[in-house]
C-alpha cells in the first residue's frame, strides 16, 4: 500500500499561484495549434482563422459556496458567469461551455434541476452552447467544473503581459460589493444558526448581496470597446481584488503600476456595510475578490474613445517596473499594492 | 436561508444516463461553430478546417479511486488517459489537455508533484499539451477534472451514431482485466486493513493491476485505422463496459447487435482471476468496464482491411432494431445485453 513520502512540503507554504507555478514549471508545448498555454486567464489555441480559448474553473462546496445562503438557481448561473468572465478577459467571445457535476445523494432530482435552471439561464444569457460534461456522484459535498470555450479574430486577444509604461488603468462597475455582499451573508448565517427562528432582512443590502449570488461578467464592455475599436493593452478579470490581479498584469508586463484611491469605484451600499462591518472600504475593493469585472489598460491614443464609454473608471496609471506598484490613498500616503486574494490554503 | 423543495425525486431512481438526459434535454445550440453537443465521448465544434473536439471528466477520491492503493503519479496519469481515450473515441487526435484539481492539506506539495509527473508523463506519450486549468484547497478528499481539446478533418469523425446492419462489431485489445484488477487490490486492502504488517504481492497479477492502475487509450489503433483509410461507421470507447457501451451505439444508431461470446477478447490473467473470485469472466468483460478499449463498428467494404490490423477481435454484427442486443454464448444460448456499467448513485 502507498507510504507518505518523507520529505513533506505544506502546499500552505508555496499559496495558490506558487503552487500553479510550481506544478506547471517547463510544460513543453509541442502543439502547433497551441499559441498560449498556463498563465493567463484562459489558453489560446489556433484551429482556423479565429482562435480558440479555453478555460475552466472547480467550484467545491465549503471553498467556493454554502449552499445555506446560496440557492442552486443561483450557484448554477454563477457557475458559468466565473468561466465566461475568463474568456472576455481574454477580449474573446465565448461559444460553448462544458459542465461536471460530482452530488452525493443529500441532492434530489429537484435541486439538479434548479441548478441546471441557473446554468441554461447563464446559457441564454451569454449565448453559449452547454456542449458536454461529466456526472458523478460524490461521498463529499458539490463540486462543479465548468470549461468554457470562446474564440476571437487573432488580433484581438489580450493578455495580462501587454502593458506599458504610459497606459492607462481601466476598472469596470465598482470593485469591493461581493465580498461585503459574502460578509453579510455569513453574519446572517451565524445569527440564523443561533436563533432559527429570525429570519434574516436583507431587503436593504440587495446590492451587495446580489453582487455576491449572481454576479455577471462584461460582456457589453468587451462589446463596446470591439465597436469602439479599442482593444486594450492587457486585461485580466478581477476575481482576487484589484490588487492581487493588477499585480498579475505588472508582472507578466514587466512594469510598475500607480493607482489613486479616489478613483477606484466603490458603490455606496458597499461604502456603508464596509463601515458597518468596521473595514475600510478600500480595503474591500483592493482584496475582496469575486467582482468580475475587468481591469484593463490602454494605450494614450486610445484613452480618447475610452473616456466616451459608460461603467469605465480610470483609477491610474502604468509606470516603470522600478516604481513598483503602489497606491496614492486620499489622505495622500502612498502604499505598495500587496497580494491578498485567495487563501484557502492558509 | 434556503430549504429543501417539498417534491423531492432521488438521483438513483433516474441512474447516471437518465440524469444527464434529464438534465440536458432541449438544449438550444445557437452558436454555428457548435457541431455536436452533448450525448457523444466528445462535443465537436468547428472553429477552421479541422474540427475541435472538447470533453470533460471529473475524477472524485472515493468514487473514482483510492488512494490506499492507487499511486498518485498513476492517478495523474490516468486522469488525462480516461479523456484522450474519448478523443480517440471521436477518431480524433487529442492537441491539449486543461487539469482543474481540488486539494485538501492531508496534501502536500511532494504528493501533488508525484501526481502532476503522472499527468505529465501522459502529455508526453500522448503528445498534448498542458494549457490550462484551476487550482484549489478542497475540504474533502482529493477533485481532478481533466479537458481533453483534439481536432481531426471534419470527414474522420466518427459518432456513436452511425452503425449500420450488416456492419462488424470490433473491439480492441482485452475486455475484463481492469475490473479484475480493482477486485484484486479491494481485497488486497481489506486484508491490509485486518493485517497491515501483511505486503501484498501483486508480482502475479500485473497484468490485470496494470489495466486498472495504469491504463492506456488506444492511440495506435486510431493511427492505424487512419494508414489503412477505414473510417469506422460508430465508435466508442469501453469505459462502462461491453454491455453498456455498445447498447449507447444501438440506441444512437438505432439498431441491433449480435455478439459471440467466444470472440470476445479476455487476457489469460484476468480469465483466472475471475474463476478465483467465482466470477464468470465474460460477465467481467460485458460489465467490467474502465477498459478504455475502442468499441467501433466498420462497413462490410472495410473488413478486408481491418482483418489485417493487429490487436483487434471481430466480436460480432450490427442488426435490425427490431432483433435487440443479443449475446450467442459458448454455450449456446442467446441472452439480452443489459446496461450495467455505472452504479455510484445506488
Amino acid at each position: 500500500m502507498s507510504k507518505q513520502s518523507p520529505s513533506r512540503t505544506e502546499i500552505s507554504s508555496l499559496g495558490e499561484f506558487g503552487l500553479i507555478e510550481h506544478l506547471t514549471d517547463n510544460l513543453a508545448m509541442r502543439q502547433k495549434s497551441t499559441i498560449k498555454g498556463v498563465g493567463d486567464d484562459a489558453a489560446v489555441l489556433k484551429y482556423g482563422e479565429e482562435v480558440v480559448i479555453v478555460t475552466t474553473d472547480l467550484l467545491l462546496e465549503g471553498i467556493h459556496f454554502d449552499l445555506m445562503y446560496t440557492p442552486l438557481k443561483h450557484l448554477g448561473y454563477k457557475s458559468v458567469v466565473v468561466n465566461v468572465s475568463d474568456v472576455y478577459a481574454m477580449n474573446a467571445t465565448p461559444r460553448q461551455i462544458t459542465v461536471s457535476i460530482g452530488v452525493s445523494n443529500r441532492f434530489s432530482v429537484e435541486g439538479l434541476e434548479e441548478l441546471y435552471a441557473g446554468i441554461k439561464a447563464a446559457c441564454d444569457f451569454y449565448q453559449v452552447d452547454l456542449v458536454g460534461g461529466d456526472t458523478s456522484s460524490s461521498q463529499q459535498g458539490l463540486v462543479i467544473t465548468v470549461t468554457a470555450i470562446g474564440s476571437a479574430p487573432p488580433q484581438q486577444i489580450t493578455y495580462r503581459s501587454g502593458a506599458k509604461q504610459g497606459d492607462t488603468i481601466c476598472v469596470t462597475g465598482d470593485l469591493g460589493a461581493a465580498y461585503l455582499g459574502l460578509q453579510l451573508l455569513e453574519r446572517e448565517k451565524q445569527l440564523y444558526l443561533s436563533q432559527p427562528d429570525m429570519q434574516p432582512d436583507l431587503e436593504k443590502q440587495k446590492y451587495i448581496v446580489g453582487r455576491q449570488l449572481k454576479p455577471e461578467a462584461r460582456k457589453d464592455i468587451v462589446e463596446k470597446l470591439a465597436k469602439a475599436k479599442v482593444i486594450p493593452t492587457s486585461m485580466i478579470d478581477i476575481s482576487d481584488g484589484l490588487s492581487s490581479d493588477l499585480l498579475h498584469i505588472c508582472k507578466q508586463s514587466t512594469v510598475g503600476a500607480f493607482i489613486e484611491e479616489e478613483n477606484v469605484p466603490i458603490h455606496e451600499e458597499a461604502q456603508l456595510m464596509a463601515l458597518k462591518f468596521k473595514l475600510d472600504p478600500i480595503t474591500c475593493a483592493l482584496s475582496g475578490g469575486e467582482d468580475y469585472e475587468l481591469l484593463f489598460t490602454v494605450s494614450p491614443n486610445d484613452l480618447p474613445a475610452v473616456r466616451l464609454l459608460p461603467d469605465i473608471s480610470l483609477v491610474g496609471e502604468i509606470v516603470d517596473k522600478e516604481d513598483g506598484v503602489k497606491l496614492h490613498t486620499k489622505g495622500g500616503n502612498i502604499h505598495d499594492l500587496k497580494a491578498q486574494g485567495w487563501k484557502h490554503f492558509e
